[in-house]
């Protein structure tokens, strides 16, 4: 089956707004093998809509339309398809009992705009809408398919996979149900976790494996195609242990769950308190930890000592140690994380010295060299990066790396290293 | 003039990557009134690419081609444009050579398949590539032009700015430069900041008004066409200068500048030292403020006391004034600004307390609530939000007005209200 995709505003061609919505959609088709060779992107015009459909439909099996559905006199996907397809435009009662609900539930009647988002080319089917006011369709010409949705990306996206990748499903006559599952890595390549990878890379077909780089890590999506979201679940489920087998503590999580989520969620189960020291990292490590709703449970209190003094005056680093060994080391950052745990009496200290950039390295202490220490009552550790990026991303990496290190404590993965301090 | 946009690349298909490319050159074709009525999408297919150029220049005057110059044997935009114009590829020796420099600056041999990238159509203009290895070209066919640059984003948007606007303009008879100007404003709304300029945004065609809603506040972009630059520079000032008579307070900077390097500019010029006590924006304030290289010159540190015990114990806010008030008043606000400010010995310190959410708020103190307070030696003031979003946002919008207090304050714009604390 071959699909075309369709963006259809104004808004597009004035480049007001980025299309993700063909993106996410393209992604959905490659998983359920529909293939797409061209995209077209049109304006709120129905001629023009109308000669970028007869192009689309002699090359493509079905056409999927973004846009164009909105309650304005721009909005003519609906007059576009039906000229198109000779098919006129039909109210919908229930639809349009629907969108007068929803104005009535908001104290207001509907304007006589919005009545026009009930009305379908004959013969349609709707495809509803749960995340908003316009429904989207589908309608035949020819034995080939035209969906339009709506083009607002939440609801588009929710509907791509609620409903229009199950109806292209049934029309291929495949009648299967697509499942995927995100693990979630931090720590390892892109590169060295595809060469750990390969064999299965290589021999799995279904499910598939696929590889996302992002700024916390690479994730590894396995998608299923099955008879039933059991059998799909099962076979994601055998392959997972696979991947979990080899790639084991640097896996952290699935799915849309954060590091800082999962170090919430261990926190809470083993009743510890955190307090957290940073330097270069100048309070980005705390806002990630409270970005978690409820760490105000575990997390006690953050301090950003970004002048010598103040990692002396408040974490009792001794001066001593800051004159020998230089605020950017492993006896700073350990004395910091140590001086924050007992001065707030928590579980863990956490401590993070380095420099961030672009001012402030020596060849001796380069920009971008962070230290990185945890310590408990009985335990502590300092790990030392070089981070080789800009000032924000030099940040984002240590506060990154630091939450891992957090995490790796949390799940008893570090050997334990009693430190004398 | 009408140009057509074209993508070429599998990946875009596949939903691997957003195209941001066409986007940015919309932009900059409609500020200077060239009309794009339809983009199209195609993969790494050298028949494919034939046939979306054919329908484009039926239509359009010009086309411009973003991706498929790279080194590898998918790349097929020289060698599509190449039959489509009958004009067979041709090496260039000085582009030859500057590619081999390339690789030779790096110790490294050119690959073979490298050298592709210095071929182009016969009678193409090459269109230099100062961020990359491969230029893009120009070549002419029936009186119409075809651009084709690399897709990289940072080389397409470069190329897009410094060679491609001028040259259509040049085509176009236009010989005019256009230049624009961006004035970034806080705290007031996008349809408040039009009505202020409707006036203005009607009667001015050249320069033009545009807004821009971004999560720092509404941008206001100046553009001018003119026969040069200083004449367009003189033409933004004007208006600019209308502009700043209106909005007056609410602007903090231009173009590239953001809020947290206004205020650095701002601490530098006074001399002055910060201390920031967060609570519920949990480090996001202190994180921003050193996001600027240098900010160890004027800030000297940061707390995030999560619980009511750090607050107390760390900055010395009275027992009494959380029981009575509540860790969320207006009053622990300032204990905390006036607490930091002392305990840190800076000029300014900084209070900010609130509800994040999701949980926490209550009917008299809901969820959004936040105070923020800023104190010197002589000068004390406390502001108070709602915000209506979910935890991560409120806390954005916490920070954000607690960076634009700090500059309203560093401006001497806030009223000298002396608070007994």
């Amino acid at each position: 089956m071959i699909a075309e995709l369709l963006s259809v505003g104004t808004e597009l061609l004035l480049g007001q707004i980025v299309d993700t919505n063909t993106s996410y959609l393209s992604q959905k088709l490659a998983e359920i093998g529909v293939s797409v060779y061209f995209k077209q992107t049109v304006g709120d015009n129905v001629e023009r809509m109308k000669e970028v459909m007869k192009s689309a439909l002699m090359r493509a099996d079905v056409i999927i339309i973004s846009g164009g559905l909105g309650p304005t006199e721009d909005d003519c996907t609906r007059q576009a398809v039906a000229e198109f397809t000779g098919k006129p435009l039909q109210p919908d009662s229930g639809t349009i009992e629907k969108l007068r609900g929803y104005f009535s539930m908001r104290g207001i009647d509907m304007p006589k705009n919005n009545e026009v988002q009930g009305y379908f080319p004959e013969s349609s089917k709707i495809i509803i809408n749960p995340r908003g006011t316009a429904p989207g369709f589908m309608v035949e010409k020819d034995r080939k398919f035209i969906f339009a949705l709506p083009g607002v990306p939440g609801e588009f996206k929710g509907m791509t996979d609620d409903s229009v990748i199950p109806m292209l499903l049934e029309l291929s006559g495949e009648r299967k149900t697509i499942k995927s599952r995100v693990i979630k890595t931090i720590g390892m390549s892109e590169s060295k976790i595809a060469e750990i990878l390969k064999d299965l890379f290589m021999e799995y077909t279904n499910p598939t494996i696929a590889y996302l780089a992002g700024d916390s890590g690479i994730s590894i999506r396995l998608t299923a195609m099955a008879e039933n979201a059991a059998t799909a679940d099962s076979m994601i489920a055998e392959l997972e242990a696979k991947v979990r087998g080899r790639l084991k503590k640097i896996i952290y999580g699935t799915d849309d769950m954060t590091l800082e989520e999962i170090i919430g969620h261990l926190m809470r189960d083993k009743g510890f308190k955190l307090a957290i020291a940073e330097s270069c990292t100048g309070g980005l490590i705390a806002n990630r930890i409270t970005d978690v709703a409820g760490s105000s449970e575990y997390f006690e209190r953050g301090y950003v000592t970004y002048s010598n003094s103040s990692k002396a005056q408040e974490l009792g680093v001794p001066g001593d140690t800051i004159v020998s060994h230089g605020a950017v080391s492993e006896e700073v950052a350990l004395a910091m994380a140590e001086g924050v745990r007992k001065l707030a009496d928590t579980d863990i200290g956490i401590g993070v010295t380095g420099i961030a950039g672009p001012g402030g390295g020596t060849e001796e202490k380069p920009v971008g060299l962070v230290y990185i220490a945890l310590a408990t009552e009985k335990y502590a550790c300092v790990k030392h990066y070089r981070f080789p990026w800009d000032r924000k991303r030099n940040k984002h990496f240590a506060a990154l790396m630091t939450l891992d290190l957090l995490r790796k404590y949390l799940m008893g993965y570090l050997e334990n290293k009693i430190k004398g301090i």
